[in-house]
């Protein structure tokens, strides 16, 4: 099953997950002495802070992928195996997979982070999350099949369901969300439709706190706020969401509960770190926090065992100043290598000051020319920030391929106001064929 | 329900599909003085001669597809509805959707034709075909994830039907892809693997008839032949697929019976016409050929019903030759054209002569440099008939950003020998997992 058996004596590193964290290990143990295995459960890296343009029909899901093992084939210590891992074997150290194991002496656990529904499942199937290229094709088709049914049900009665969309949780992914709704709806719909008007329809952003982009500084979540608004944007703060069900949303305001109807929810609120930070817990004695994930000492192992290394999403590192890091690309990639470059140092008997975060920024995307940025003492919003934020994403984007083609897709859409990636596939597809007969 | 019902003295023409045919029979009415519907069951229009690059990775599905709305949207006298046609009530002229009804004074009907498994549906599963943008979704998962495995388990029992892969059908579609296969299989994915080699891989393309490419002349039949298994492709002429499981087929060439291990078969050989021709057919009394085509009149109407247009894959046109016409892109659109004139030469009280087909020429690929054209006396093969069907193909594509899109692709691809859209997505990487205890 492994590769690392092949060389008996090198010194054999097991990476679990192709994301920010996971991809930075590898790389950055390019000129290390040791063998690498990477697993991941997908075949590609996918680029996660562009994922919400693919559910706009923006771009196309391969437009933010790359295959993992076109990015590492020059690198012949590294090898990669599509494969789920289900286990850890601490004491024998093997990572068990779904129909085998392979034997690492130095694990990176970098499984980053799925949706919580806050103790809800059932509003899963009514309300999916962004997180994987499924998501948004299905976010993507359920958006564009509303204008759909809309349309062709113009002259029965009235469903105020299909029109209105509703996004919980206004950090960034629900404030880009929302903003590239809005787009839609007042642009690149505008012209095609008969009977009924797109630009009618009400994208809806409810946030529990009492801001929109709680990471920002305030005067920056209310300059975010005022553009989306002005996009047509309807923005509930201090709002909690106590049910979804197939055409409503119930919303709690102090006392007051609304009944909105809807049939479009996206779930962009609570985040939980992948179920094995769970059993990576129980394996070593760790300790998992609130989200679930997996604390971990100051050079990002795990106490006891300095062997195992936990990154990004799913790791719970606390600053000198105390402060947790939060769950973004920047700090999985800086982890990633760090946590490269301490295996390599201590292959070669040398070692490290610990691992320091470096903030490099924040920046959020609002609708076509808007967006907001934050470099401490620096802060920018409107079109310059708006720039800023395109050239860092398409800097950002793994390769030159991806780069070309997403480049001249932003181009067109800016001038077109189109969004021509906008096909209701799979699932979507029969569902709005199903509707039809209600 | 029908947008025709708002301008009650107009003209209704309902048009059933947003293919080639029915496509341009809209377009070709932008003038006319008529009300146009067109009704599809998709949100968009498929490119289909490119769906067998989706399914090796070359392109992404969007760039093969354009929204029907906004192909159509300056068009004021036509609306699209995505709906489902279940079926024709000819007496009161209205067309039947699953959950209303539109009325009509014309109507095309374009459904297009999807593939025949000769009688055994139990084959389907273990050799999806390639028609929609799904089938060539699942086909790029089946092909990579094969590769994924094999490498997985290079060091357990060996696997031979992992790296086998057969596709029943030796026409275009068949050809094509068995191209694109032996590319990726040699080119693309050369350097990726650490445990087994790819180029290793087997595919088998089987043909019941003596010859590839039977709409071909035979000359360039044997070309095509000779350029693919200068790829290394195998090619077995004479040869039916008597059984198809998960693991295997089993071939039959004369007396000779031959079990072949495989995991990846792709059917690209009948075809049969959309399951509307048979409910027209009922409702009209016309006749169906034995692909379930519907025959149609010189000008491509139906016998006793002048109101009523077939054109198309669906439609069996009886040239005057006596030949039948075959179900390629060219066909259909001269059709909708022709359609197009005739009802709007009958709305001015004018005739038109009766439908002619005018033979443009025929193009197929065979992997990364070589393909053959047939134009009557002028025959090409090898790489300028490939740079021709480059040409031909890039022209066709239906707006402008795709063929920017599909261009920069080609020319990376070409270059890098890379299929960077391979990713496995959905059903398909879900199965690759479970297949992991196996």
């Amino acid at each position: 099953m492994a590769a690392s058996e092949k060389n008996e004596n090198s010194h054999r590193v097991v990476i679990v997950g192709g994301g920010f964290g996971g991809l930075n290990v590898a790389r950055y143990l390019r000129r290390a002495p040791v063998q690498v295995t990477l697993v991941d459960r997908r075949n590609f890296h996918l680029f996660q802070p562009l994922l919400y343009q693919v559910a706009s029909g923006e771009l196309s899901p391969a437009n933010i992928a790359a295959p993992l093992r076109n990015i590492l084939e020059r690198q012949p210590n590294c090898e990669v195996l599509m494969g789920e891992v289900i286990g850890f074997d601490v004491a024998n150290r093997r990572v068990t997979l779904n129909g085998g194991s392979i034997p690492y002496d130095t694990l990176v656990v970098a499984a980053g982070a799925g949706h919580s529904y806050f103790g809800h499942p059932e509003w899963e199937p009514f309300a999916p999350s962004l997180k994987t290229i499924e998501d948004a094709i299905e976010i993507r088709g359920r958006v564009f099949s509303a204008f759909e049914m809309a349309e062709r049900e113009a002259d029965q009665a009235p469903r105020p369901e299909l029109l209105n969309f509703v996004i919980v949780g206004g950090g960034p992914t629900g404030v880009e969300l929302a903003g590239a709704l809005a787009d839609i709806a007042r642009y690149a719909l505008k012209r095609e439709f008969r009977r009924i008007n797109p630009a009618n329809s009400h994208i809806v952003l409810v946030e529990a706190g009492d801001r929109l982009l709680a990471a920002f500084p305030p005067e920056l979540s209310t300059k975010a706020q005022a553009s989306l608004e002005q996009l047509g944007v309807r923005v509930h703060l201090k709002t909690m969401v106590t049910s979804i069900a197939a055409d409503h949303v119930m919303l709690q305001s102090g006392d007051q509960t609304q009944r909105l109807p809807t049939r479009t929810v996206i779930w962009a609120a609570g985040v939980a770190a992948s179920p094995l930070a769970k059993k990576l817990a129980e394996a070593t004695g760790a300790t998992l926090d609130r989200a679930g994930r997996i604390a971990v000492e100051a050079d990002l192992s795990l106490s006891g065992h300095p062997e195992i290394f936990v990154i990004g999403d799913m790791a719970d590192y606390t600053q000198s100043n105390g402060k947790s890091l939060p769950g973004v690309a920047p700090v999985a990639i800086q982890q990633g290598r760090f946590v490269a470059r301490l295996i390599d140092a201590r292959q070669r008997g040398k070692t490290l000051p610990m691992f320091r975060y470096r903030e490099l920024g924040n920046l959020a995307t609002i609708g076509r020319s808007a967006a907001v940025a934050d470099f401490g003492r620096v802060r920018l919003s409107g079109f310059v920030a708006w720039i800023l934020w395109l050239f860092v994403h398409l800097m950002n984007i793994v390769n030159f391929r991806n780069r070309v083609l997403v480049f001249v897709q932003w181009g067109w859409n800016y001038l077109t106001y189109e969004r021509s990636a906008r096909l209701i596939t799979g699932r979507e597809a029969r569902r709005a064929m199903e509707r039809r007969s209600e």
